[in-house]
């Protein structure tokens, strides 16, 4: 399993371009690259499309026998620039889970292949609602209804395509743990391990309740125009407002106690009026609503959140024991104490019935204050645990 | 304190009218009164009002040395009609009280003279934004911002003006249990308990969060014209969105999950559509949202939830000890297991803070499923605690 340098010539699009790493432990500089499928992928929903473009990036090497390869799966607002950097610009932030990805690091691209591809539905370069349908217009709401099931399928595309028979390990918290867990029931032969972080089997109601509010500021926002806005101004208001109140799912009550508490912004007393956030905690929510829109397209929004909401792994084979008992694999689930999105409980379900079932599984519950996304933020508290259940492999 | 049938000639404002009790133990039919105070109202925020109306209601029997009243506030969506019903219409719901609040009930108005009156700021009567300014046009975003102190404050007008000295006891879950405690604060000499249920002592930086999330839903709305859309269509959108993110932090993960679950609304199977509500809390909330908007003004919202935001009973006396060290008076603290609006550490808090400053202190955390509606639902698991503690004042 040790990384083997000569990568094979006829898979130039394993290639990646590391210069100029910007910290010694850095993956440095990647590029996103992209797959085009001419296969048609049918859909769970009834729809399919005729041809997708997945957009992913591949860090370290695959080695001669491609048994070292480790797919992460994002999450609802993710893509698939892991790890890394795009430019030379000193500013610019690294990838979503570069804490956690690189050589040395909880998952060690000095030894394993690391493939993560941006979802379809998405909008960071895979075929999703904004990228043009076969009539050259973009597709808007004519894009198929997807589920945590397609995006899986059309994963697994790019897998045959870069030459893998089977993933080393599959990988990805929240909605990314979703997939991770959807590929070991699908496509059981194809996967030798899951690590399924701070996520579920099944999405709850308060989880449904969240993503359609979310989705209800967008459809409110004058600009949306039933998802046809992309030759006008797009549904920023709605979006921020979506994405202001998903973070604030993504923290807990004491860290935004911790971070903000009654903080104001920039006065030293309260204002008492509605033209300036007052709290700090006001801007903050405010700067993340702004920074999303910037980055993200609403229809996509829309159409993830649709996904994680179908997403019950149980649905497509009659019951979460029927679905689990195809699996093959070993699992580490890990939970967060303090993740109140995806509750521990919700973990532990999953971790009884694969116990149930007699597959190997293994179970860390962390207790960290920084809710859902603890998963980003505890990869130092990850990573012994993740390295003993990789050696292990 | 046994009731005395004899009103007071003078205060004719005092009678309630009882007929046709719908229910054995209702209170019957009520109406609601208006009170107009010509005094000027000075505000905290610097502000206002040069004169103003108070709605409330009243139940029950002042006795004669006028010793049994007691004051119920409410939380953010009420208004003064906590019991009884307004017409002979056998539709109509009661008073979102209507279970705590009547003959033999846990405030039993067979005993007790109940008070509650609509914040000032509100839109069921009281002045508020949408009532007309001095100019006779609709306030609008020309009101002046309130707080939780100046709610109190005009409802010391209303006691006054009832011939009321002192108060048995304050009352309120939620926004109503810091008007409670501000009261007792506030004018300490006025209240002899506080009846303190599933609130805070200050909003936390996750509460200011969803709130001002709320709010930007509302600006969003293109109705909304910075507040100025009396003559038009109102922002009903952003208000409904803004319900539908509060409704769920009233509720509870698993009371979300017993009630709904991830049944489906109309179909057997899943639709993949966006056209249509596929889950039942999807309609659930839609409907929340929809009735929320028939009867509440956007306006009014973003006023209440500010004064929310800016509660911190600490503030106005340097300290949250140099504020308590004003009360008085007993008090009774009952939080919730699941509500996680306000959770229970919070009120034990308060009840710290109270109990090292030598006050009479009866706390009660009540498991309960319900999360921060609770206060509402779990009327019969807090009647004896209630009752002893109001047989013992």
């Amino acid at each position: 399993m040790l990384p083997v340098h000569n990568i094979p010539a006829a898979k130039p699009i394993l290639q990646v371009t590391v210069s100029h790493p910007r910290r010694a432990d850095s993956v440095g500089i990647v590029q996103r690259q992209l797959a085009h499928f001419d296969e048609p992928l049918r859909l769970r929903g009834g729809g399919s499309l005729d041809s997708f473009t997945l957009a992913y990036e591949t860090y370290g090497t695959l080695n001669t026998d491609r048994s070292n390869a480790i797919l992460i799966c994002h999450a609802l607002s993710g893509d698939a620039h892991v790890a890394g950097y795009h430019t030379d610009d000193p500013d610019e932030k690294p990838g979503w889970w570069d804490a956690a990805v690189g050589p040395g690091k909880l998952i060690d691209t000095d030894r394993f292949f690391v493939i993560c591809s941006n979802v379809i539905g998405g909008c960071q370069g895979s075929t999703g609602p904004s990228s043009p349908a076969p009539d050259g217009k973009p597709y808007a709401l004519r894009f198929p209804v997807i589920t945590i099931a397609d995006m899986v399928q059309a994963q697994r595309c790019l897998i045959d395509h870069l030459g893998i028979q089977k993933l080393l390990a599959v990988t990805g918290g929240s909605m990314g743990g979703m997939q991770a867990l959807q590929w070991a029931v699908d496509m059981p032969d194809r996967v030798a391990s899951v690590l399924f972080l701070a996520s579920t089997a099944r999405s709850s109601a308060q989880h449904i309740a969240f993503n359609e509010t979310g989705r209800q500021a967008i459809y409110a926002d004058p600009n949306w125009n039933n998802g046809d806005y992309y030759s006008g101004p797009a549904p920023h208001g709605g979006l921020a407002v979506a994405r202001m109140m998903a973070h604030i799912t993504y923290m807990s009550e004491i860290s935004l106690e911790r971070k903000f508490g009654r903080n104001l912004q920039t006065r030293d007393s309260l204002a008492y009026t509605f033209s300036e956030p007052e709290f700090a905690v006001e801007s903050y929510l405010a700067y993340q609503g702004q920074k999303f829109v910037e980055r993200f397209d609403a229809n996509s929004y829309l159409y993830i959140t649709k996904a994680i909401d179908y997403f019950d792994i149980g649905t497509d084979y009659g019951s979460l024991q029927a679905a689990l008992a195809r699996t093959q694999c070993s699992f580490l689930v890990v939970s967060f104490s303090s993740d109140w999105l995806y509750p521990a409980e919700q973990s532990q379900e999953l971790v009884k019935a694969l116990t149930k079932l007699g597959r190997e599984v293994e179970y860390h519950h962390i207790e960290a204050p920084f809710g859902h996304d603890s998963f980003l933020v505890e990869v130092d508290r990850m990573a012994h645990t993740v390295k003993s259940f990789l050696d292990r492999l």
